[in-house]
């Protein structure tokens, strides 16, 4: 299987375009309901609700990690892919990768929670990447609830969407990252609001062509994992009803989510 | 010490308003932001961390617990009373009881977390407390992110706070319950907006006020937790920047909050 685990929800964005990409590899999704959300927390509690996550998604003998949620990839990666053998693929590096390459005019602007924000990790990467990027941040705290609550239309996430990409909007770039999981489903907000000349990118997408590329050149693994039979699995550690909504809504259909502690 | 739990940083205003009413008497204070929300959480997995927290509250010489957190306590409160032998007060008890004496019509409005307005506590309580008593409850679970970030004056905010309060406008109620110890900060938007004649039920005021009549009906346990020269103490499960900012905000002078695991 393929291993994919989020703070809640909102990495099912990266599972369905994984889904999309992959089909025939079946997948095992742990969403940390009961712990949600990361994005406000230290990066030490962050590390280890990731590594009982990780070992939650081995247990369930999945053989390639995706970490789909932002806060702990900025968080955890390093640290993870020291600890465990399996390789651990996450949606922070493809995102990076796909800035630096498309930025025409090396201006690069980043939303995230604060925890991503803060851990400066997408303005390092890109950096490394290109040198020289002028690379602009800014953390959205209030999107994951207003999405986790099905706000994606209302007036106040409008005006909410517009108040954060205000400080972006006077700072010319060209690059939108969406760096958090939970964001491609407001793309029909940010996209009008930050202005037509400001290329998206959704970190949720760079992830499942990361996976593609990954198993193109890792044949023996990808063989292992190959599995046209068996049927994804999700777990949560908690469910709730907005979790079974969100979820029926990224995949356009019902998913059964079984409860689980990691 | 008076111990006191709550799902973040929400219950400091339960524990300002003990300090209020009752001073000389130390507190030990658990914050439990390392899973925060509790709101939307399931019950079992409340009651799991309810329990940890009692724990926690006890070995540092809780003598008298307080529920500070309207969720845990919708979910947790019998579970723990049967579980522990310390007396243990909650917040919605008390507010309960206010709101049943003094509504003129017999129509009581109450906001909540998802999880509190869920339990239904509040619609029972009140019933046993004066039969026939008519309850409208509305959850709004937006409010607790907006006062965590900080937002208390945003057009927003008051955006917000008007859509979850207009179910409960056009109902002819004449009380109205701020069910989660978060609210007393939107106290200034939330009076305008739900009109003048009606009056609002504070959860954390009447929490201390419970606990101060506790106080004067056990003597013997007073004078055991009364020691003016002790320093109350804050714990927290995470250390996050808002959480100080909102302390300090609470309390009117710097708060040092000590991290620790429950």
């Amino acid at each position: 299987m393929i291993g994919i685990f989020d703070s809640g929800v909102g990495g099912m964005t990266v599972a369905r375009a994984i889904e999309q990409r992959c089909p025939g590899y079946p997948l095992v999704y742990f969403g940390d309901i009961a712990r949600t959300p990361y994005g406000s927390k230290s990066s030490e509690t962050i590390k280890k609700y990731s590594a009982s996550n990780t070992d939650f998604l081995l247990e369930h003998r999945a053989k390639l990690i995706v970490i789909a949620c932002n806060s702990a990839a900025s968080a955890a990666l390093p640290t993870l892919q020291k600890q465990y053998k399996v390789p651990i693929l996450d949606v922070i590096t493809p995102a990076v990768k796909r800035a630096a390459i498309i930025s025409k005019n090396g201006r690069i602007g980043i939303i995230g929670t604060r925890a991503t924000i803060k851990s400066g990790i997408y303005e390092q990467g890109i950096n490394q990447e290109r040198p020289g990027t002028r690379v602009i941040s800014h953390p959205c705290p209030l999107l994951v609830p207003l999405v986790e609550e099905g706000w994606l239309g209302k007036q106040e996430t409008k005006m909410i969407v517009r108040r954060y990409l205000h400080p972006l909007r006077t700072r010319q770039i060209d690059t939108l990252v969406l760096g958090c999981t939970h964001y491609p489903l407001l793309k029909h907000l940010i996209g009008p609001r930050i202005g037509r000349r400001v290329q998206l990118i959704d970190s949720s997408i760079e992830a499942a062509r990361s996976v593609r590329s990954f198993l193109d050149t890792h044949p023996d693994l990808a063989s292992q994992l190959h599995d046209p039979e068996k049927e994804s699995r999700f777990f949560v550690s908690d469910l709730t009803e907005t979790a079974h909504q969100l979820a029926a809504k990224i995949f356009g259909r019902p998913i059964t989510l079984k409860k689980a502690n990691a």
